[in-house]
């Protein structure tokens, strides 16, 4: 899985009849202290993530095992909103 | 999924059977913006996409999760054409 | 899928008993004028391409999906020879 | 497989079902030798390493051949705790 | 798939089940001559290679495309030990 921060969002007409009420959140990749750095992927949100939240996003097929994503033409997912991060023990990121 | 816009076509007489009329668009990732950077891939198209439109492609087995790409020798596939893109509530990206 | 130049062939006496026969082509991505560039990786031919001949690969398990190449021990796979690449319109590539 | 070293720890309320009780470890990519380099990533922990440890990854669909993540939404898991790493019969890590 | 050198090997006494008895060796991509480059990885030896060899290796789910990786956590393995390799109809690389 990845760390990622949430920036943005998509919006489509015209798409796969599978995406119909599917959010689709832009995100960026973090290093391990939660900084945004890189291009940005697009995920299907599962969890009701927002702006500003870090989340891991899991890829793949490990994209679709989830019951909003089950057999979707997607390939990245949110799948957990973070509390925190911690580095050998002290806590380097945390949730506001 | 990633962000991508399309920039042309591949035309092929010999290929996979399964190819027979699927239409292989070539497109370039771009960035939260919709400004494409680095090198081109080539994704099937599903939704009558034209040039110069922003899409979001699927990779991988999920790119095969469409009826038209089910069991085909394909990883890409587009799944939404996007009408606008928005960062922390400001639209970035607006089809014309 | 990857826009690639085949640019050689590799030669194996021990390998899995599913790649018999098999010709596994040394391929390089190209940009979308057909110029190659970057690291090559090695694709199954399932089309008779040549040395010279502009591909298209796909990968994961996607290259698994032709009669060919199903349940071997393989990641990528030729399965379009390209006649065109057309940008915008115009032709940056033909077939010779 | 990627050989990596455990760095640290997320915590996170807001989840798919299917990680409820799991341990998701930071992990950056290391050389042969066991030296970090690159981004970090973020895997299932299924052997009770710590940080510190050197660990074997895998990736995509692979990191769900495992009794606990099997069917859940993640992409890498840590299924081997590395004891020694030996290039050319040298002994060029060992676990302390 | 990738063509890549055999460099060492890792021993992990901590593992999962499926991996007992399994010979994870270490290997560097190379280039079309079969000189390597870039970082590390890991893959499953089902053809007894050893240090110095060429091989290629088969990615992702492909990796477990053999009796020996069926169902295990592991996402590389190697398919094929490389004699030859030919550019153009020029050998470029031979097994010694």
């Amino acid at each position: 899985m990845l760390i990622a921060k949430v920036i943005g969002t998509t919006i489509s007409t015209i798409k796969d009849e599978k995406l119909t009420g599917r959010k689709l959140l832009i995100v960026r990749q973090t290093d391990e202290t939660g900084t945004p750095y890189g291009k940005p992927y697009v995920a299907v949100d599962t969890l009701d993530a927002g702006v500003g939240d870090l989340v891991l996003t899991a890829h793949g097929s490990g994209g679709r095992q989830t019951t909003i994503t089950r057999n979707s033409p997607v390939d990245a997912v949110i799948m957990a909103v973070i509390d925190h991060l911690e580095l050998a023990g002290e806590v380097v990121y945390r949730k506001e």
